[in-house]
């Protein structure tokens, strides 16, 4: 189903980029939660862009406008929708998108799938903007969760390679109109044992299906990953020992995930972002009548999305744990 | 929702591994199509043990008993529901687990999460032994999506690191009562362009929820994944042709997938799995009061499982593929 | 889950009648639908209150804006997110329900389900405003449908057990500060043979799933409904018979559905309404605290709200077969 | 989705009459559970034909064979799956059906649906023996939700419109060939308030699309249902009081929901069943060549379904209650 996550909750986005506003709503969210709304705000600028050199100047002011599900800052019981105006959008630098697709982009698969009818201003629904609305969604998960107890951050491992001075990276690209992309790792702390369900809804395919939701993302490991394919079963295999009463693991090759359940132990998992596909070098590509053309993507672009998808990360993670969690 | 997969289809695993069936019941595959049983056996027979020097010796007799949805081997419209029984089950070998539990198993997680009630003998629910339902629908599957000229082929990509000869790494951990892990590479070709639905349902969001019901999978990337975290946005995209009418791409470092929805270029995604849990070797562990025990795993088992997931793999992918197209 | 109707589509509906907004997301809907914008409004007047001397003064200006998933009046294959914002509400007319639940409304249900933080102003998200949203979705479906031949008509069988004059009811309810209700028939025409789907999605199934959407309703009945209880089964059984090559039936006791799924034959029910809940006389009833108390129902009241309530059946009837017919 | 039901809970419904079994997956059931297998029997015996004088004498020996989800009768937590074989079944009976759609039943509408690939023995999987694993997943949530105190219990109402001496109709179509429907009124007592969700997720919506999965249900109310449409609101409105500190109601009008959601009182409904489409008188009707034709069903049919559906009512509405409650 379109743009919908959650079998417990339901979280629908809607939007387009250069429609009137982007929004989300949520359903199965408890009544009688006080939601920290300038917690939410900044959580939200995280991810908003032009808060730092490494991202696009483009002020969105993204501001949550509540209009449903929520009285005084409290949730009330009944769906929760918040919608953020799209205010700055000049629909007249994308005119070119309408007659050829830029590479990487969804504009050509989106083009064939709706007939000629997408909203192509800014990549329309699968423009990044949509992570705004998620991180609604997310910042109110990730709330409810520490309540709990559970803790969720995201951190840069590298970019571009580059683990040491990653940021580094972002400035080389920047200055030569590219970009780059980066691998982001993730840990979840205070996950109570046993969230998650058998084979197709364990932890790693709800929080995979949901991190698949941020654009540019190609890949997603769970605690040792791709390298836990190179080693061997002995060396693999974390042996239980006791602590306090309590069993865990000696290490923690499995991210806390056995059998798609919470061991108990830090749930590790990394992602994999491609470099932004809009880039300012001239790219020789193809029209939608085939004829060749030099495609100069206009606008200023982030030449890295990674940092502000690390609130993206946490709130799809926070989104997929809820879900699993019996919250009602 | 518990080892169910798919909203325009719908599959539902059950079964455990040391009761009396494991099976699969399948909603919303239309009337009418003819399943080549035959096929259906010899895909069946590339996931069974005992096929192969690389696999446990335990002969299962994979053979699926159709006991609804199928008429005279032709579906006739109503839910579809496959069993395959358990004839070799030796429970007794079970016994230590329900003490115990096995390193990199789910029987830990499972145990807290039902309270003590699991079925441990095996792994019950969660054992491999499940892969065999989801290779039953698989198989239907791919008969469906091979009637529309979609293809679907999972290779080893490397077993233990090892690229160029990767059979010996599991000669190797055979010899030494250790286990070893790889990665699979998949490809799908034929797919039309347009399939997949934005943000959550995309081929890459569907592909994963799948793939992570196998087993031992810690990690999937699509097109070049990971290592397009380390290249620049230039080099990354995939600028548009022109070829016999139609827009491709030159390169396919996105895999055949653009904002979740398929280019009609190769779908490409590899899958890490990591190395069988059971080993012969001895493991210092605890039991469930905390005592330490060494443990070591019973009856005969695979050292490696890749060979004999690559059409689970395919299953899964061709599941998630029938459930993203309007077959009905 | 709360609020949200359909498998193939989704409808999720959310706002509370003192909130700023209510309002409908919808997705699944195909790319490229003209909406005819004028007869979405025209549909929506007939639901709209102030209207008729039958229905209350209040003047909700019910006129949808769309945020997302439509352009030019074309929809572009994203979710459909459309809202009315909530003009003229005074909440100072109901602070009185905080304390002492209204009989027949939802105020003590929801009051006890959400714990007492439930939005209590007008009745929250239990308030009949909810199927202002709901006739944005149906009034889009009915114009898909009537392009596929298919039309959707309700009427007012008998209000106060009057089917002769039943507009003669709503004045002697009126004129006692009294309300009464009454029974709407729908018949839907054109509907191909073959809609529906076995056991738990057969079109009675889901039919009344969506009309108990529709505050008020107690009961439906399809064909001869509770009639047919009453006869035997040579006189309920409608024989075919074969009418220009197509197979019709004599008779249409069966209301055009057999097994669930569509005959060809018109589709017909029937939807009890009960009296609007709402009165202006005084009720001896109790607050939270138990304490007897005279309620009177402040503001103006429709005295019978099933003149206003057909567009919200065909609504639902509406979007039951979008659901149940394959439309992408 | 085909035959199952469910969003916290997933039943899945399978098989067709004259296949080798029909039966039931149920996800969702929590571990830990003891069933007690010979009341589960008992309850199966009600249903099952060939216990009275008013049913069908074909013997179905509708024991349930648990393959799944249950050790020593506990719950492991798993996918719950049973089977009934149909043992007794003379395909032979039914060929003429393969050609000529009987009067009434789902022959004609499947027969479209699926292309001619149907499964037309006995009716395939519209056949009133796939109420048999209704009745065990049914049988099994009735057990759980007795547990929490909250017991369904289901009463013939009236016969063929007499509910003075009802069975006497019974005898009288017996005699004729003929057949009778009737009216089943069911009540469930010690719900807590507050079971529900808003909009199309409530009590009503959900009982009556778990009802309608019932072949020959025609319609369902609620509380005073279709007579509340005849009544004035001052009449219908039931007003609180307090009873021992709890708020109740002093008359029951609105049969224990006010909403979608439990007040506490008494939930009622009844159920109108049409009378038993297969006769033993002839009926002059057309095969799919549209030729005339005189049909005279063959076998041994009940003259009325009704005694044996009243633990398909309860089993019905145990499901939707065991759905909507949090028992995870």
């Amino acid at each position: 189903m379109s743009s919908t996550y959650g079998e417990n909750i339901l979280v629908s986005i809607f939007g387009e980029s250069h429609g009137s506003a982007v929004g989300v709503t949520v359903s199965g969210i408890p009544a009688g939660i006080t939601l920290d709304m300038d917690r939410l705000k900044s959580f939200m600028e995280r991810r908003a862009p032009g808060n730092s050199r490494y991202s696009t100047p483009r002020k969105e002011g993204d501001e949550p406008c509540f209009i449903s599900g929520v009285v005084d800052s409290v949730t009330c019981g009944s769906p929760i929708t918040a919608i953020i105006k799209n205010n700055n959008t000049k629909s007249a630098d994308y005119g070119e998108i309408a007659e050829c697709p830029r590479p990487g982009h969804a504009d050509f698969t989106a083009h064939i799938k709706y007939g000629g009818h997408e909203d192509y201003r800014g990549g329309g629904h699968f423009s990044g903007r949509l992570t705004a609305p998620l991180c609604i969604a997310g910042g109110i998960f990730i709330q409810i969760l520490e309540g709990k107890g559970i803790r969720i951050e995201a951190k840069i491992l590298e970019i571009g390679g580059n683990a040491e001075t990653p940021f580094e990276e972002i400035d080389r690209a920047k200055e030569k109109g590219d970009s780059v992309g980066g691998i982001v790792s993730c840990e979840i702390t205070g996950l109570p044992v046993g969230i998650g369900e058998p084979i197709f809804h364990g932890l790693e395919n709800k929080i995979a299906q949901a991190v698949f939701g941020i654009p540019a993302v190609k890949g997603i490991e769970f605690g040792r990953g791709f390298d836990s394919a190179r080693i061997s079963g002995s060396e693999n295999n974390d042996v239980f020992c006791c602590e306090e009463g309590k069993l865990i693991t000696e290490t923690n090759n499995h991210g806390g995930i056995l059998g798609g359940i919470s061991s108990g132990m830090p749930l590790t998992f990394n992602v994999a972002f491609k470099p932004t596909p809009s880039i300012s070098l001239c790219q020789n590509t193809v029209n939608y009548r085939g004829e060749s053309v030099e495609l100069k993507v206009k606008g200023r672009h982030d030449p890295c999305i990674v940092p502000r998808a690390l609130p993206c990360v946490e709130s799809a993670a926070a989104m997929a744990i809820i879900d699993l969690m019996n919250i009602m």
